[in-house]
């Protein structure tokens, strides 16, 4: 072995060791490929939402923090090499917190820890106290008569249930979201929620509530499981219990929120979009880490894979980073979701699929596509790639894709959803202790690989997402 | 079957019923009877820590709610038919939290979850604001040289490993305790503490420290541990952190604390005491259930059961419920324990044994005894009604009894312990969470089936703890 021919093997080596592509690799083996290397903690994700949740912490939706987020998160796309990065803004009124206070001022006093609602108006400067009146479910308290709560606060006490899909969830929202306005149309001076949550800890879950006009009715409160038990206890003793609400929150309404935009463009079909989806807000409490920097992550991470792949896929890949996806006021769609269907209005038909992380990093167990999806030769294949994850085939279509690219959907875009296990999610949704040490690596890791693997594929694929979804639901098959 | 023999049928099946009592137990059937009605949950502990956690809430020595816990206590325990019930009043300083706020300042403003340390100063109005100086342990920031501190705020940074025998505790603690004056030594302007916690939620976790001369040396606060490791991120991202503290904490200087004592008079040996501790103060953040409404539940459950037995022990059981535990200042000794050595000087040399509960409502796991005590006829039928419990003799004779104890260890009490298995209690332990909602019923059951055995075995029996220990203690054998 002479001097050139050693150099040459050590360059043949470092080529080995910066790639494990074959020469010309097939849409799958790329697929595989990306997934094993997200596997192996090859992707930013880690990093991105470690150092996006330290350096800006929480990221109300209309905050300058929400803003300087929408910044780093440009400047961080710009520097991984992603193209046609923009900051798309958008008028909204940001709700801020103020300082808050809830207490049992009778039988005797005590400290309860809670948070308002996002959108609660504030109180009066020496607050406002009343009788407690305890209703099971938040049909019960609709079933109360009209005044029938003059001068009390009205509490809903249902438990919501750990369930791997998030269904609690939806069960429980709407006590949340139309509590408020319910229990002051039945005379109540306040209203207080226990929280919509699982695992038990002293922490409130913070969220929004519908506007009456410009504010949430009355003062509105979510009490943490274990102080909802307390209230219960004390009535349970035969005790009347009276609560004081103290808030300075208020709302600045000329302010600005803002989605993040930046492309891969595809090498055949450019103008065919594959969007992925996370949210750049958080409440307040907690650093938004698992709600949504790892989203954001999870899409970022596996997007920059693909951009290392060896080849370009054929349709362009977007990240869309959303603005106040917690705020919805005025109306039920969050802002960002709705800015961005109307600013893109034009090039939503040319939308192929679009997905949305939004539920923390939990692993996937399975994964939904529109109908007919899974017979496609993109669908072979991709039941192949993800079965090593442990995910699979789910035996349902996408019921609803995520908040905010439910207007795509509504506009006729296919979606498909990396189904996560959600069990433990809503111990810390909302809550201060959402921050970074809640997310598992090894689960983001294997968030990232499925879609690296997912997106890909249907990035590289020439299977029409649209016409598939359109011939199937009429066909009926 | 006439209708005479009908009814004493129905009065004999009464009896069996109410009692499973044989005619003339002995006392090692008694205690494992004893044990087996608080496993069964037949013992009024449940109801206890329910009832005065949910009725008083939190209770901060010297403050008005510790006076209403004590009235509370003295009446339970008069109604459950203890004698001699007194409350014994002790003067003390009453430290009030009042409200506090942490935050990071730069690099960009966020909230940080903290809890300033018993005995902590205020600020001034406006907070107090400097670099934060991180050091890894309390041993470190000792090795600064005098005056490198100077306008900083210091941080000890030292994680708490979870330990079933709560050891961690023992030694991170010194870091609480003296830290803020050996910060202060060093020109720091304000001290910041790692929660001496484990779990990794979101709650800061209170305590006192050392007072230098009337107050703590500079204000100090616990940072929950994801805080902790949010600061030191931005530290290691090469930020200059910059803190904001905020305190209105006051001192009360004419405040009262108070013991409350009560006693089952033994039937032979009355003089003869077995004391069984526990502490009516909390922390203010949550309501003291695992810190220490359990150990009040544990030791009244297990004494009332005896009570409850067919025949009195033959010494006194004495319960006394300990007023400011968690505050020694001045000195190292809680208030309430060493008032009680003050107050009952007399009787001491007639106390034969003492037993503490503050360490949750964890399982018991072993028992430690007096030297030679095992050996004893009482050690060798405890240590046949133990086992079903899976309670095994403890190789080590009693460390440290507890602190409410250890001034009557010192004038030469003989002292037990159940050891409890405390990995979780460091979760809860001074924080917000420390809730009702963290004991288990059947853990708690256990505890007092535990204490029941112990107690009646050791006050019916004739042995002599003292001399046991005086005699083992010269020989050396």
């Amino acid at each position: 072995m002479n001097r050139n021919t050693l150099l040459l093997s050590f360059g043949a080596l470092a080529l080995l060791a910066t790639s494990a592509w074959s020469a010309d690799p097939s849409s799958e083996a790329i697929a595989s490929e990306l997934r094993d290397k997200a596997l192996r903690g090859e992707s930013i994700a880690w990093d991105f939402v470690s150092e996006l949740t330290t350096r800006i912490g929480p990221r109300p939706a209309g905050s300058p923090a929400e803003r300087a987020a929408a910044e780093w998160s440009a400047r961080k796309l710009k520097d991984l090499g992603f193209e046609n990065v923009r900051i798309e803004s958008f008028p909204m009124t940001w709700w801020v917190r103020g300082t808050e206070r809830v207490e049992i001022t009778a039988p005797s006093p005590q400290p309860v820890v809670a948070a308002a609602l996002g959108g609660s108006p504030p109180t009066p400067a020496g607050g406002i106290e009343g009788e407690v009146v305890i209703f099971p479910t938040f049909e019960d308290m609709k079933a109360a008569a009209p005044g029938s709560l003059a001068g009390k606060i009205a509490m809903v006490a249902r438990p919501m249930p750990a369930t791997q899909d998030g269904s609690g969830y939806g069960v429980a929202g709407i006590a949340r979201r139309d509590g408020p306005t319910e229990a002051a149309r039945r005379g109540a001076i306040g209203y207080v929620l226990r929280s919509l949550a699982t695992g038990g800890a002293r922490f409130p879950h913070a969220g929004g509530a519908r506007y009456d006009g410009a504010r949430v009715a009355i003062p509105s409160f979510a009490v943490s499981e274990p102080d909802a038990q307390q209230i219960e206890r004390l009535v349970k003793l035969g005790e009347k219990v009276r609560l004081k609400l103290s808030s300075t929150a208020s709302y600045v309404s000329n302010a600005t929120s803002q989605n993040v935009v930046a492309d891969l463009r595809g090498s055949e079909r450019p103008n065919e979009v594959l969007l992925l989806g996370a949210h750049l807000d958080s409440w307040d409490l907690g650093t938004g880490a698992i709600d949504d920097a790892a989203g954001m992550a999870i899409i970022t991470g596996a997007a920059k894979l693909i951009a290392q792949a060896p080849r370009k896929p054929k349709r362009t890949i977007r990240v869309v980073f959303y603005g106040s996806e917690e705020v919805s006021q005025p109306g039920d769609i969050p802002l960002g979701g709705r800015t961005y269907s109307t600013v893109h209005g034009s090039e939503i038909a040319s939308h192929m699929l679009a997905g949305e992380s939004d539920f923390g990093a939990g692993r996937v167990y399975s994964v939904s596509l529109p109908r007919g999806a899974f017979a496609s030769p993109f669908g072979t294949a991709l039941t192949r790639v993800l079965a090593p994850l442990s995910v699979v085939p789910s035996s349902v279509p996408p019921g609803n894709g995520g908040a905010d690219i439910a207007p795509l959907e509504k506009l006729g875009v296919p979606v498909f959803v990396l189904n996560q296990d959600g069990t433990n999610y809503f111990d810390y949704h909302h809550t201060p202790d959402d921050t970074l040490d809640k997310i598992d690596p090894a689960a983001l890791s294997q968030n990232v690989a499925a879609w690296a693997a997912l997106v890909w594929l249907a990035a590289d694929s020439e299977v029409d997402f649209r016409a598939l979804r359109n011939s199937d639901s009429t066909a009926k098959r």
